[in-house]
């Protein structure tokens, strides 16, 4: 068996690569597990340089990454080109968390004799989970990829990680796992596995030695993970990271401020990378006016002048066909878009309806992972209409300063990120980033799949009680020999 | 349909109480929805009293429900009275909780627009998920019953509750639910549901108001309610604090220097509430030395000094029998122990039998809920042995400061706290406590249902982008309002 790679924008013939076998998965696991419990990779210094050795392993092999991975996506130069950096700096990024040691969450309560029964001296840090299997994304080849921030995070964590690569760029996973094991991820601490057949995936949840797993991808695949974990004899978490139609609310006052930048900043986000991001904006609510009109009419130029743009395989373009021929019969098209003529590429299309409309028939608020957007006309049933969306990666709010506590109230029960006066598209990675949000958003609406809390995803608490010395862990010692902060009688302290 | 109450020490019949019907859970689930968005109960400091009026409301209701929780449970008063003691100081603790904020975790990266492409300002904190389904145990009427932990951390959240009371004392959550509703927690921030059919308990995980559900019983009772909410459309998380043995290991030098005080916790630890803990010990491993056997035999001399005890209710004498009978052929007895001449008691037991034969027959290693312990010898297979356990809550190892590193690491991956020198009966409320473990233990590894950081499992990230000042909650803006301790651009801070 053998996966073949093409071209999106020509749909060519790319090349052909090895498929692994369920035994592959098997002997994967075997070692991962083998790997999590050596006391090299247990050490936080070693693991931290082994991340930044990935990081430059990757940039060292940009030359022969970036073409390669241009040609089996279809996405822009600059783009791929930004991807690599920022996939080699959030390497580094959770290899510095791992150096700072504060991601334990170090606890400790000093005996209390005078508690009713007496206390005991209690430490509770995180340690990690063990092997993490890791589902590479078809939209973001490098920075949700095999060397992604789920493989990032849970290397950091102490994690071992198997990761399967989406089979719509095969190369590519190919090229960065060998990066990553040429910089001494080997033996364990990163297999790839590649394959385009359930059954792989299937055996690499079911592998009794995973302990979580981490997607990014559709609402059915994510789901379907889910719930072959959840029926394991010893379930497992799924951090799935799934569709969202990232809902965007534009007022009057908004339009009167600024209609302009507004539509350029949307068409932008609608449309970049062929709109195949899950932060895209899917839905757009306009007041049911004649700025909110002009203001729709202004974006679908904008969209109509673009033309065709690849996608990233014949499956997404298909799908997204087929999404769009249960759409466009409950709605107004303003432009219809569709597929073009070359490869797998697909011009951008927009629509219009009613806030109403869309409480009355749900399924418009599923995803149309592509270059689409839906319009949606609200008079005074806005508040209404977004207590009615399910689950939402992020959610976008251009109003007026004193109109934005309001929507804002209403959208954060939904949404994992709330963005004022911009778009949900880009997703940085830092301290306080939140890439998550209730059911069908993510599997998992307690944890992020971006930024450096994603770390928590792959560690659990243990208690030491009464422990000595000898069998405390360096970060949960009297005298803080690691110099980190920690929760020491409730008050946090680095004493 | 009515639920019977039975005085376990006599199996007289105690009276009857009104069981929910489903349309119950339904009208529930929606007044805690409401109640949820209700900008009163979103205010920490009304929480915050809430919980502290529902402390005194339970301590004034104690001349009442100190007797019928004796009568329900058959536990001995001074259990009791420290039991509701706990729980009191439980809600109080959690009190002190949302009073301090840091429980939100707030992280804030301001603007970065050196980096590529220029980051914006990102701020998180962790807000509540929403109703929650809290399923009281038999065997901590207060503490893990319809006011326990699960509840205090729920509510503290800002998350209404809906608890199903363990039909084994429905006098005692009936009166315990009148104490918190008299306390201001009514109107659907706190309803008891009671009944003895499992569709009560399947509709209130079926409830689409339901975000999330705490549990504290059997295996069976938590896989059941894990696989419900994994199956729902939107699947929930399910905190399942389930069964355990919570091996204890002691060693040749441990014996040499206290065999007999080691003898005397180990009596108390298996026997004590008839054995009725999550956290009893269910197995020894011992060494197979002269030694070793007369530790044994001084901790089976031990057991049967005490006569049989009640068990909490019929059921569980019942299925103790039952597993006594699967076990029994397996072992060696060295006190039959078993079913009392009164009411539900039940005479303590021990066994004895190798560490090879736990590795080769892992139904041993499942859990007898009761009075009862197995004590396995081990020569050079130690080590082996430790690593063949599944999820426990808790282990203890006696042994030499020098000799229990090496048992403490092959532990730690095993368990969710290690305690030395000691017994894990004892589950303290603090900051550092950890109540959970891999499953089966619990079905969430990642979570506690003892001490301060239980609150976690109720709260979810959220990240506000570019906000306005008048959209962000105070614990995010500038100014630091609060005067709680935030990540700062990476440096906790409280300025």
């Amino acid at each position: 068996m053998a996966i073949t790679a093409f071209d999106p924008r020509s749909a060519t013939e790319l090349g052909s690569y090895a498929e692994s076998a369920p035994e592959d998965v098997r002997r994967a696991a075997s070692a991962a597990r083998a790997r999590f419990a050596d006391p090299a990779f247990r050490d936080d210094a070693t693991r931290a340089r082994l991340l930044r050795a990935a990081a430059r392993a990757l940039r060292d092999a940009g030359d022969e990454l970036r073409p390669l991975c241009e040609a089996e996506t279809g996405l822009p130069e600059a783009r791929v080109a930004g991807e690599l950096e920022r996939t080699c700096r959030q390497l580094e990024a959770f290899a510095d968390v791992v150096d700072a040691a504060e991601h334990v969450e170090a606890i400790i309560d000093l005996p209390d004799p005078s508690s009713t029964p007496p206390r005991g001296d209690i430490r509770r840090m995180l340690i990690p989970i063990g092997p993490v299997a890791v589902f590479g994304a078809s939209n973001f080849p490098f920075a949700f990829g095999v060397a992604g921030g789920d493989t990032a995070s849970s290397l950091a964590a102490g994690c071992p990680v198997i990761a399967k690569g989406h089979p719509s760029h095969p190369g590519t996973n190919e090229r960065v796992a060998r990066a990553l094991l040429e910089a001494g991820l080997d033996g364990g601490a990163f297999t790839l596995i590649q394959g385009t057949s359930n059954e792989i995936g299937e055996a690499l949840v079911d592998a009794p030695e995973i302990e979580a797993v981490g997607f990014t991808g559709s609402l059915r695949g994510g789901r379907a993970l889910y719930d072959r974990a959840a029926q394991r004899e010893k379930p497992i978490p799924v951090y799935a990271e799934m569709g969202s139609v990232n809902p965007v609310v534009v007022t009057e006052t908004a339009l009167r401020e600024g209609a302009e930048s507004i539509a350029d900043g949307l068409a932008v986000a609608v449309s970049g990378a062929a709109g195949q991001l899950c932060t895209k904006p899917g839905i757009v609510l306009v007041p049911d006016t004649e700025a909110g009109a002009s203001f729709v009419a202004a974006v679908a130029d904008r969209l109509a002048g673009g033309g065709p743009q690849p996608m990233l395989n014949e499956r997404l373009r298909d799908s997204l066909s087929e999404r769009l021929d249960e759409v466009v019969p409950h709605v107004e098209t303003l432009r219809a878009g569709g597929p073009g003529d070359t490869g797998y590429t697909f011009a951008p299309a927009a629509f219009r309806t009613t806030a109403r409309a869309l409480r009355e028939r749900p399924d418009l608020t599923d995803e149309c992972f592509g270059p689409v957007v839906l319009f949606a006309s609200y008079a005074d049933d806005l508040e209404e209409t977004l207590a009615s969306f399910h689950g939402q990666l992020a959610a976008s709010i251009h109003a007026a300063p004193d109109e934005a506590p309001a929507i804002a109230e209403i959208l954060r029960e939904r949404v994992g990120r709330l963005v004022f006066g911009g778009f949900s598209t880009g997703v940085a990675v830092c301290h306080a980033m939140q890439h998550g949000g209730p059911y069908p958003a993510t599997t998992a609406p307690w944890s992020t799949s971006v930024g450096m809390t994603a770390i928590r995803r792959f560690l659990r608490p243990v208690a030491w009680q009464d422990a000595p010395a000898q069998a405390l862990p360096p970060a949960l010692r009297d005298g803080n020999p690691l110099g980190i902060w920690r929760l020491v009688n409730g008050e946090l302290t680095r004493d």
